[in-house]
């Protein structure tokens, strides 16, 4: 009996050399592809092969077609990781306690890091962030505000890898951060608990004490968990 | 003057509503997708863009295709961050520092999380796994079985998501973790300390002890750092 013979997938191959010129630093954030018809010629493959490959790459977040003038390697990649992990997460997990562990996790590590590597402008944008959370009357902004808190002190750790991740998770889980900060209000005594806590953490950084900085993190996340989900 | 007019993306809506069919627990783990022929019908656009959408759905790791008997979701997705990871790793950072302290996050967390939810059966695999590490000769063969000590926290932790990124954080270095223990080797006494500190973690994770977890392994981390890079 015949059996089907396998395609050869001859865009995967494609797919895979792009990815090398990344990985041996040929390719860089935001530097223009070889035209399809260049690929083609130097790959000696079909165009549609080429085709298929860039789209596959644009679905992964990694190129980005430029209206007209081409296809390019993104400048950003805050939306690689996203896809992926929600798919984990929607086909392996679905609950909603691995994200704020994986989350606690990062966070902590964040804190600790930042308290080493936080420069004068950051640590004083987060200073600006504490008084803002302090005294703002809206709840929606306020929200936000505390949300721009814990991304700065994500960014002040200076690890990328570490900020990924936290971006993926917090997009995962918006609508709960949202849901638990009402939850956490609806205690009055939480207000200024909460507002303790994030000095606490902006002390901890302004002495680059990476130990406090972690420990001030910890404590601020065993309020939070409490009322998470 | 003209501008082009940007193409709709068929295959694009197809994917989307394939990862809908995913959040939504239509299709699940394992699960066979309709022929090229159904969904075509059903979502009324071209073959060619639904052989688009699932080559698509193909390289981002979340279809098989297996042979002559159509597409199926996977059963499996440690492969799923490993390519988006990479590649931030790549453009963002190549700091191999970087990885390592996410590294440290996640395991940290993982073994408190192991001393709540580990049961007897991994406690035992853990046992075993000790007493291999220390009387094992071959350290080809040792190293194997460090990195299963490791793996075997990761998966009492019961957090799939922790370890996803646990996995793909592993693969991006399995050359630096053989390094590594090369080098901490090279110091006679580092064998004993490194058997202690697997006998501590052992010990915590048999206590159910989550804070004692937690800080055997920070310590054993302290070493790792210390010959790491």
């Amino acid at each position: 009996m015949f059996t089907p013979i396998k395609s050869t997938k001859v865009y995967e191959h494609v797919v895979q050399q792009i990815k090398q010129m990344i990985i041996d630093g040929t390719l860089k954030k935001g530097d223009k592809l070889p035209t399809e018809r260049e690929l083609s010629e130097q790959l000696q493959v079909s165009r549609a092969s080429i085709r298929e490959a860039i789209k596959s790459l644009e679905v992964i977040g990694l190129l980005e077609a430029k209206q007209g003038a081409g296809n390019y390697i993104k400048e950003s990649f805050d939306q690689v990781l996203f896809e992926p992990m929600s798919m984990i997460f929607m086909l392996e997990s679905r609950n909603p306690n691995e994200i704020v562990e994986l989350r606690e996790a990062m966070e902590l590590e964040a804190a600790a890091l930042a308290a080493k590597n936080i420069d004068k402008s950051e640590l004083e944008e987060i200073r600006l962030l504490v008084d803002k959370i302090k005294n703002c009357e809206d709840e929606e902004i306020t929200a936000a505000y505390d949300k721009s808190f814990h991304y700065a002190i994500a960014k002040a750790s200076k690890n990328v890898l570490i900020m990924s991740v936290l971006n993926v998770i917090s997009s995962l889980i918006d609508e709960v951060i949202i849901g638990s900060r009402k939850k956490i209000l609806s205690v009055q005594a939480n207000k200024e608990r909460l507002n303790n806590q994030h000095e606490l953490i902006y002390s901890a950084l302004k002495n680059k004490n990476a130990v406090e900085a972690y420990e001030a993190m910890k404590g601020h996340f065993e309020l939070i968990k409490n009322y998470y989900i």
